[in-house]
């Protein structure tokens, strides 16, 4: 019995081989029954003859039970026609468990019902779309870390567990931790300025998590995050990484999962546009920009761009909501580097532009195509006098920030870095704006199972 | 100005580069002053002499405090003596930041204090063995994340929040999730067996949390686990994985980290000695061996030897205690597989050995030089009956395991995984067997900062 993989059968034209799977779809005509197996790895079309096959297992195919799992040994045949360009003509088949009835996905929902399929989110991963749609996750995820390890970022885990609500407890998950109480991470930022202090560029990779009471299409309260943090760097330096790994992360998807893409009918046009360089605009021409398309949509938009034209800001002054990112997704058909922000609006770490000092030196990173933002970083405060001041201003308790302060205390040094939510980036490359689809088993406001 | 890192200096011999980093160490003897800088990657020896240096910052480095951030510039020259093979002829140094008196890490503890050392975490991290440690933490991982890429295993994050508490809340850290109780993950398994079944082969790799009141070497409350579980496959293939896994993630070790582990002294020999096969060994039979070691060390053997034999088993029937996991690792010298053990002491949904179904089909990978439990996996039932009747017996809640019966109702297939603990694995591979040394920021009982 020779095993082979669905995905490997260009090794196999022409020789018998035994697939492990699952029956996925099945039709008949005339003497031909084919049933769609797929084993994780695809999807091939198996074609049974009735003259050539056993009547006792035919007649059981013809009415086995979708998901039922089963072994398929015949011979690979070349076959344009077929998605994967083999078909199998098949000589036995051996059912290993029998599905039971009224499996509750159906193949092509013409309306889905999302809370039905998140409920059976276990089941639905098996499906097509979500199927490939974690292919592509999976691929990103190796892109990212390898884009780092190649560069010789250290990757050096943050804490999920951190002992203070630095920033208010407003969007914190409390812990009972044993007769303390402790908060999941948000952020690994403060942590990583710590490591790049030791191992010179450092990033760390793990969820993140938001009691976000909103139900939006972007947010989790569960979440993947990638942020790497650089001694000695600026926002310059934060500006060119960007550019390098989004345009990395994305080349990797088209030339290693690309099937995944075709599988979901992503136009890859838009991201074979993916190139250096991108946009670099700052805050104040963004703003002037977005006025400027908001007008110009409200004037002669369709419904739905007026609608978010509405929504778009009429003067500069705030952070960007969800409606000006979107039109700022519009304008540009890049991803595109929006820097320095009004020191205002933005952390109390990050490090004002001595050239404008009521701005600072952060970059958010804008996905087009209404992908929102995809990055956000910039350069730290490396002065132990202006951190402190901004601890004042922010009336934040500095006792909290102790070792965190040591840092400028012992060996400061300018530095620099930033953060991107995988799973927005994954809906990003697969063209789907919901993030609940991107990561496996999602967790949002009213859901926590399965 | 020619930026070049400590790592890469064999690339710059007699070029003039500029290296910027940290003030380490220094000494002087006559006109020369030997100043050890560290950039992250490395160290090396910036020999400054007085005639050739301006005299005010000649003056000015003779008492710069350790931890400052220097830019130092002069010439590559080949030195064999020196570690790392280079030393740089100072032609200038730009102090970026003067540290402050009093960096509270001493560059050698004679008696190191453990909880000071913890407590300056965010500093101690940049010491040589800390750093040592965190750079083979980052090979182990991303070659854990090669691996399982190479082999076509698909990354499939499991969720932090988990809705039950499906074997008790003993070990469980509670979460207040919006107006429900939610758990934090002691474990993906459950959700790999739902993810294997829609990709073939999946793993999961994240932190993981036990609220266990334990204070030992070898328990944190948060750690990190990487989980890989098959579709279509059972013990042995698991015992091959792991023999694959564990040779290759020490042999990544020894190739590219090898640096590393000379600074932290360790012997070689041992991990290069960690290659396939590694010994098989049924529960019945490592009993035995463990029984009659235990009585050759009371017999015969030093202090240490006879108190860990002690505390080992007289009798077969528990699972194994520290005490016996330490014997098996000086019985043999590679990891160790034990399979089979009693199914009495394992999880509900460990499936019997048909062969003697008072034993489980499961195998736990101990490892040499008392490094303990490395792995622990097997095949899982996936009887929907058995399943049901292990619920029972075990007590459990049936309603929480509604979605993990579904997975053998809808095309149950054999399936088997394991998981392995990041922190133990970084510790045996480094010869330190505290693990809160392995994890860049640990979370003990009483440790929750910084």
């Amino acid at each position: 019995m020779q095993l082979a993989s669905i995905s490997k059968l260009e090794n196999f034209v022409d020789q018998e081989v035994t697939l492990r799977g699952w029956l996925y779809n099945r039709r008949g005509k005339g003497k031909l029954l084919f049933l769609i197996l797929r084993d994780g790895t695809g999807h091939v079309q198996c074609v049974c003859f009735r003259p050539d096959m056993d009547p006792e297992l035919f007649a059981r195919l013809e009415k086995l039970t979708y998901e039922s799992s089963i072994q398929v040994t015949g011979v690979v045949k070349k076959d344009e026609r077929s998605q994967g360009g083999f078909e199998i003509g098949v000589k036995d088949v051996k059912v290993v468990s029998e599905a039971e009835e009224n499996y509750p996905i159906a193949i092509q929902e013409d309306t889905p019902n999302i809370d039905h399929l998140l409920d059976n989110r276990h089941l639905w991963i098996r499906s097509k779309i979500p199927h490939a749609t974690l292919r592509i996750r999976n691929e990103v995820v190796q892109a990212i870390r390898d884009f780092f390890y190649e560069r010789e970022f250290i990757l050096v885990d943050s804490p999920i567990f951190t002992p203070n609500a630095c920033e208010g407890t407003t969007n914190l998950f409390e812990v009972d931790y044993f007769d303390e109480k402790a908060y999941l991470t948000q952020s690994g930022q403060l942590y990583n300025e710590a490591t790049c202090m030791a191992h010179g560029k450092t990033y760390c990779f793990g969820p993140t998590f938001r009691a976000e009471k909103s139900k939006t299409r972007r947010h989790l309260t569960e979440f993947w995050m990638v942020e790497p943090e650089m001694a000695y760097a600026g926002l310059d330096d934060v500006m060119d990484l960007c550019e390098d790994f989004l345009s990395y992360v994305v080349e990797r998807c088209l030339t290693r999962a690309r099937k995944w893409l075709d599988i979901l009918g992503r136009d890859v046009t838009k991201l074979e546009n993916v190139t250096k360089p991108f946009p670099r605009i700052s805050y104040a021409d963004a703003c002037a920009k977005i006025i400027e398309k908001r007008a110009q949509l409200l004037a002669s938009g369709s419904d739905d761009e007026k609608r978010i034209a509405k929504d778009a800001m009429t003067e500069p002054g705030d952070d960007f909501g969800a409606a000006d990112e979107t039109i700022i997704g519009m304008i540009f058909d890049k991803p595109t580097m929006v820097h320095r922000y009004p020191k205002s609006i933005k952390a109390f770490y990050m490090k004002a532009d001595p050239q404008q000092p009521e701005y600072a030196l952060c970059v958010d990173v804008i996905g087009p195509e209404g992908a929102g933002e995809l990055i956000g970083g910039g350069e730290r405060e490396d002065s132990l006098d202006n951190l402190l001041a901004a601890i004042k201003h922010h009336k934040l308790p500095e006792e909290a920030f102790k070792w965190y302060l040591d840092l400028r205390r012992y060996g400061s040094v300018p530095h620099a870095g930033f953060g991107l939510g995988v799973e927005r980036t994954v809906g990003w490359i697969c063209g789907n704006p919901h993030v609940r689809e991107t990561i496996p088993f999602p967790r949002l406001l009213h859901r926590l199972s399965p």
